[in-house]
C-alpha cells in the first residue's frame, strides 16, 4: 500500500514549496485516496482554516478531506473571532500553531501569509492568496493525469486573466514539463517573477507561451482551461474587465479550433455567457464537476504528506 | 435489532416524497434511536447543511443527528462561501454533491429546493422552504406517537398561519389518518394544492377542517399546536399580522375547550402573548420541549434511511 | 492513571463554583492531559458553543478540547441562529440542552448567564462574561504551576483594568492562597464584591492587594499579568482609557522593578505599546503563549471533570 511521505518543506505556500518528484507523490497519493486503494486515519489531527474570503469549494473541500483522515477542521472565521481585530499575525500564528496540526489560510496578500508561515510551528497551507492558488493546480493535474495517464503529450491553454490560478497552473505546469499557454489581453499577462521562474524550470525547452490570441493559443491544446474574469475584491473593475476580456471566453467556436476531445477546466464558480458558454459547460468536453472533486481528494493527498 | 431501510424516494423535499409506510416506519426508527435501542456508525459521511436563512433547532439538532451517526456536518453558510455570489444552483448542487452524501437546505423558495434536488447525485432534504417543513413534521408525529401510542384518534388543531409548518402537518397528518383542523384567520388558509393533495389521500374521510373559528376547532381536540405568526422574513408585516390574528392566542381559555390532557405543540421560538401564553407555554399539557428534542431523533432516523 | 471526577457543582460560572480542591484537581487533570499521561474518550458528547462576542482562544481551544475528548462541537452563532431573534433565554437553555451535554457561553451580563444555568438541564460553562472569565484563571495558574511547582510563594500582579479577567484571577487566586495583587488607574478597581468575597476566602492573611502604583505593586512579583486596556464592546471608551492607563504598561523598566527571572502573562489579543512593550512581550520572561496553550489543556480537564 502506498505510503504518504513527508515533504521537503514544511509549508505550501506556492507550488514552488514541492518538487517534480513531490508533485508526483502528491497525485499518486490522491489517486489512492480518491480510489479507496488507501485509507489513513491520524489521531486527533486538526486543521484550522483561516478564510478572509468567502470560499465554498475550497472550505468544504479541506473539510471533507480532514475528516476522512480521522481528523477535526476548525473553522475560524474572521467574522467571529479576534482574527480580524488588529492581533498581530505573529501572534495569531503562534496561538493557533499551539492548538492546530496543520492551517491553511485563504488571505489576499501573499506576504501575510508567508508571515503567519514564518511564525507558524505547523505547516501553512495556501488555500488562495493574491499571487497563486496552488491547491487548485494540484486537483488540476490530477484531472488532467486522471484523462491521459502521464503528461508527456499535455499542452494546456489557460484563457482569461494571468491571476494567482495562472500563476499556480505555470510553476506546477513547469514542474511537470508540461506545455502550459497562457492567452490573456493585454496588460492581464501573468507576472513577470512567476514567469521566469517557470522558464528556469522548463530550462532549455520552451514550454511556456504568453500571447493575447486565444485562437492560436488554443490550437494544438488538449486541455482548456479558464476562470472568473472578476476575482473576489474586483467588483468594482468588473465593468471595465468584462469589456478588456470581449473575445476571451471559451465558446463552441473557440474550442472547435483545440484538439478534437480537448477537455474542459474551470475552477468555478463559473459565470456563463463571460469567460464560458453554457453549451461548452455542460458538454462532453467538461471535466469541470470531476475537477471539482479532484479539490477534495488532491488536498486529503496533501494534508497526509504535511502530517506524514 | 430494528434496521434503517432505504426510502422509495431518494430526497425528502416534502411529506409527499414518502408513503405512509415509511413515515411509521421513519418514525420507529426514531424512537428506537431515541431508547437507544438502536446504534448505527456509518462510515465517513458528510451532511452538507446550506441555509439561507437562520436556524438553531433544525441546524443543532441536524448536527447532534450527525455526530451520533458518526458522520461529519459542514456548515455552508452562505455569507461565508461562494453560494451568495450568484453561482447557479445546478453548479452548487453538482459540485457538493461531490463532496457531501446527503444536503439538508433551508431556502426561501420551495423551487430552489427542487433545482438543488434535480441536479444534485446525493439525497437532499427540505429543512424549511416558505411552503413545507416535512422534518418539523416527523418530530411532532413522533411526539404524538409518544404520547399516544398509535394515530387512532387523535385530534390535531393547529392554531395559527396555514403555512409551511401547517402544510406539512395536513400531509403528513393525511397519510397518518390523522383528523387535521387548521384555525386561522381569513385568508391565512393553507394552500389550496395542499388542501387538495390532502383530501385525496384521505380519500373520502372527511378529517381535513379548515376553520377560521378557534374556539370549534380546539373542540375535541386532544393535540393542540401553533407557531409565530411572523415567520422569519415577514419582518414588516409584523404589526399588520398582530392585528389579524388577534384572537387566534392559545391561551387557558381556548385549552379549556380542547380535550382534557390535551397536548400543546409549538415548533419554536414562541413568543409569549403572542401566538401562545406564559401560562399554556410552562403548563402540563405542553410537550414543547420534548417536541424540540424529537427533531433530533427524527431526523437522525430519516438521515439513517435515505444514506440506507 | 489519574481519574477525571464529577465536581460538585453542575455548573462553572464562577471560580467560585470550585473548591480549592477542584482547583487541584482541575490542574492536575489538565498537566496529565497535556502530557499525555491521560486519554480519555468520552462516547458521542456534543458540546454547544454560544458567543455573543468574537473569540478565537477560547473558541478554538474548547473545540480542540473537545475533539481530544472524542466529542462534538457544535458552533451556535447568534448571527446564524434564532438566539438573536430575541427567543427567551429559558426556552434557548432548554432547547439546547436537550440536544447538547454541556454548553459555553460567551454573553455580555453575567445575569444571562445565570439565567442559562437556572434553565439548563445540562452544564454550563462561562466563557467570559462582564464579571468574570474563569476558564482563563485556570489555564493561568496552570501556566503558573508549570513554572513554579506549587502556588507556595507566588506573587501575581497585575498591572491593567479590573476587569472580569481581574476578578477571576482574585477569585481564583484566593482559593489557591497566592498573593494577588491589582494594580490600576484610579476608578479601575475590579469589583467590590469580588474583594470581599476573595478576602473571606484568604481568611486572616492580607493577601490581596489593591493598588493605583504599578512600581510598588510588581516590586518581589514573581507573575506580572495584563490585558487589553479596551475590551470588546469598549471601543468608544478606547481614546480616554489610553490616557487614564498611562504608567500602567508592562515595559522593560517595570519588568526590571519584579523579581528576577519573573514571568510575563497575558491572555491576549496584545496591543504593543499599550499594555505591553514588544520587548517585553518577545523577551524571554514570556509565557504568554504557552499560557494560550493552555487555555486549551485547562478546559479539557474541565470538560472532563463536568461530564464525568
Amino acid at each position: 500500500m502506498l505510503k504518504p511521505h513527508k515533504l521537503s518543506n514544511d509549508n505550501f505556500l506556492s507550488c514552488l514549496d514541492i518538487s517534480a518528484d513531490e508533485v508526483h507523490h502528491i497525485l499518486e497519493v490522491a489517486k489512492n485516496f480518491k480510489n479507496e486503494d488507501l485509507e489513513l486515519k491520524l489521531k486527533n489531527k486538526v486543521l484550522g482554516l483561516i478564510f478572509d474570503k468567502s470560499s465554498t469549494r475550497t472550505r468544504v473541500s479541506f473539510q471533507v478531506a480532514m475528516s476522512r483522515l480521522g481528523g477535526t477542521t476548525i473553522d475560524l472565521n474572521p467574522n467571529t473571532s479576534q482574527i480580524g481585530r488588529g492581533e498581530a499575525i505573529k501572534d495569531t500564528a503562534r496561538v493557533l500553531s499551539r492548538y492546530c496540526d496543520v492551517i491553511a489560510i485563504r488571505t489576499f496578500k501573499h506576504s501575510d501569509l508567508e508571515e503567519y508561515a514564518k511564525w507558524s510551528t505547523k505547516p501553512i497551507i495556501n488555500a488562495l492568496t493574491d499571487f497563486e492558488h496552488p491547491c487548485q493546480a494540484l486537483a488540476d493535474f490530477l484531472t488532467i493525469k486522471e484523462e491521459y495517464f502521464d503528461f508527456e503529450n499535455v499542452v494546456l491553454t489557460f484563457v482569461g486573466d494571468g491571476n494567482n490560478v495562472a500563476n499556480s497552473l505555470i510553476l506546477c505546469g513547469a514542474l511537470l514539463g508540461v506545455e502550459v499557454r497562457i492567452a490573456c489581453p493585454k496588460g492581464y499577462e501573468p507576472d513577470s517573477l512567476v514567469i521566469n521562474q517557470a522558464r528556469e524550470i522548463y530550462k532549455n525547452k520552451n514550454l511556456l507561451k504568453i500571447s493575447n490570441d486565444p485562437f492560436s493559443a488554443v490550437s494544438g491544446a488538449n486541455v482548456l482551461y479558464t476562470d472568473v474574469w472578476s476575482s473576489m475584491g474586483e467588483e468594482k473593475q468588473k465593468e471595465e474587465k468584462d469589456k478588456d476580456f470581449n473575445g476571451f471566453s471559451i465558446d463552441e467556436n473557440l474550442l472547435s479550433k483545440a484538439e478534437k476531445d480537448a477537455i474542459i477546466l474551470h475552477c468555478l464558480p463559473a459565470y456563463r455567457g463571460k469567460e464560458i458558454t453554457e453549451k461548452v459547460m455542460e458538454s462532453k468536453n467538461s471535466r469541470i464537476f470531476n475537477q471539482a472533486e479532484n479539490r477534495m481528494h488532491a488536498q486529503q493527498a496533501l494534508l497526509a504528506c504535511l502530517l506524514a
